[in-house]
């Protein structure tokens, strides 16, 4: 009989979710930021979001600096969270040492705090650059245990 | 031996993978949708996308606000859909009780459609704030389960 | 006992890993060809991404056509292969035939590349609409696989 690994018994697997479960509501937090901003600056992106009473003085927009900001951040989050997850879940049946996959997904979730902070705050370049850099690198690396395991 | 989780004969998993599917596939939507907008207003993003006898009069352009409010909602059901999905899975693991999973899936499925209803007709706010964030509970909660589970 | 189907020893599997990973690993080749262009014409999106010396004479921007058709093909494989990933995860729980299975993964992955190809050479028009499309018909395919199983 061949082992389960899509199981809480499996170190790995019980790891892996909660980085994963973490690194996505990480991403999920943009949302509420990005409408804490929009009411911050009068910034909505749609007419009906506007209050009924500002509808003469404010216009809708898609381009407000600080709102786009955290949008992008949110859009990067989805390009490399994402990716992140769907490899993280392969890469659990390739059985990999317990260890080294757990430090793939802290290297991976402290990547992405970062990542926010610097782009926020924001930080100086190339603190975002890196950063991101990092939690790609843990990702692709995965993605490489993988295609050496199945081919 | 541990129990098998990830397949259909788990009511859980079976009724997952129908509302994750559909869930998709509502999102899925929303590409022929924004196809559809931009012949209509003939509001295309690149130039090789208008047909050669328009190119003299019609400038390739992302700004329309009908097209732009369809990408919005299908990067909004990115955004939504693909971590309710994530978090499904993993809380699949954690053998829920399949009541309280159906509705969990249920509610959130059903509060994508009538967002998508009321991002597109659209309808006064602050209805399509509610439906985002009902969705938004239902995938937390589930990610709260998960978390509770593996530490 | 049911079988395991998230294993390496399950052919389909074992080709869906190799497919899928490959398909993200395309999707994430997209950031450094931003990044590219992004220096190549001296667009960026953010203040502190301009280098020191250039600050003067260099405008933020997020509105230069090289690097917003990339950026948009980086968003359409996020619409497309996301769901590609997702809906193969569940659609091998439902042990479809493995010869059908693969042509599914190989048919989906050749049409998300020349799909690249279309968008960023540019090709004429339909090229890159049927590159897209079969992509497409593939996910649906094995969404429709999914649905006939658990309902």
């Amino acid at each position: 009989m061949s082992t389960l690994y899509y199981t809480l018994d499996n170190t790995v697997f019980r790891n892996f979710s909660f980085y994963a479960v973490a690194s996505i509501l990480k991403m999920m937090i943009m949302s509420p930021l990005t409408v804490r901003q929009r009411f911050q600056k009068n910034a909505f992106a749609n007419p009906e979001d506007i209050q009924q009473q500002n509808r003469k003085t404010i216009q809708a927009t898609t381009s407000d600096s600080d709102v786009e900001r955290v949008r992008r951040n949110h859009l990067n989050d989805v390009e490399n969270i994402i990716p992140f997850v769907l490899i993280g879940f392969g890469y659990i049946a390739c059985n990999p040492n317990p260890t080294l996959a757990v430090w793939h997904f802290r290297i991976f979730f402290v990547s992405r705090l970062l990542h926010t902070f610097a782009y926020q705050i924001p930080l100086r370049q190339p603190s975002r650059a890196i950063t991101c850099m990092i939690g790609g690198i843990a990702t692709i690396s995965m993605a490489i245990q993988i295609l050496l395991q199945v081919y």
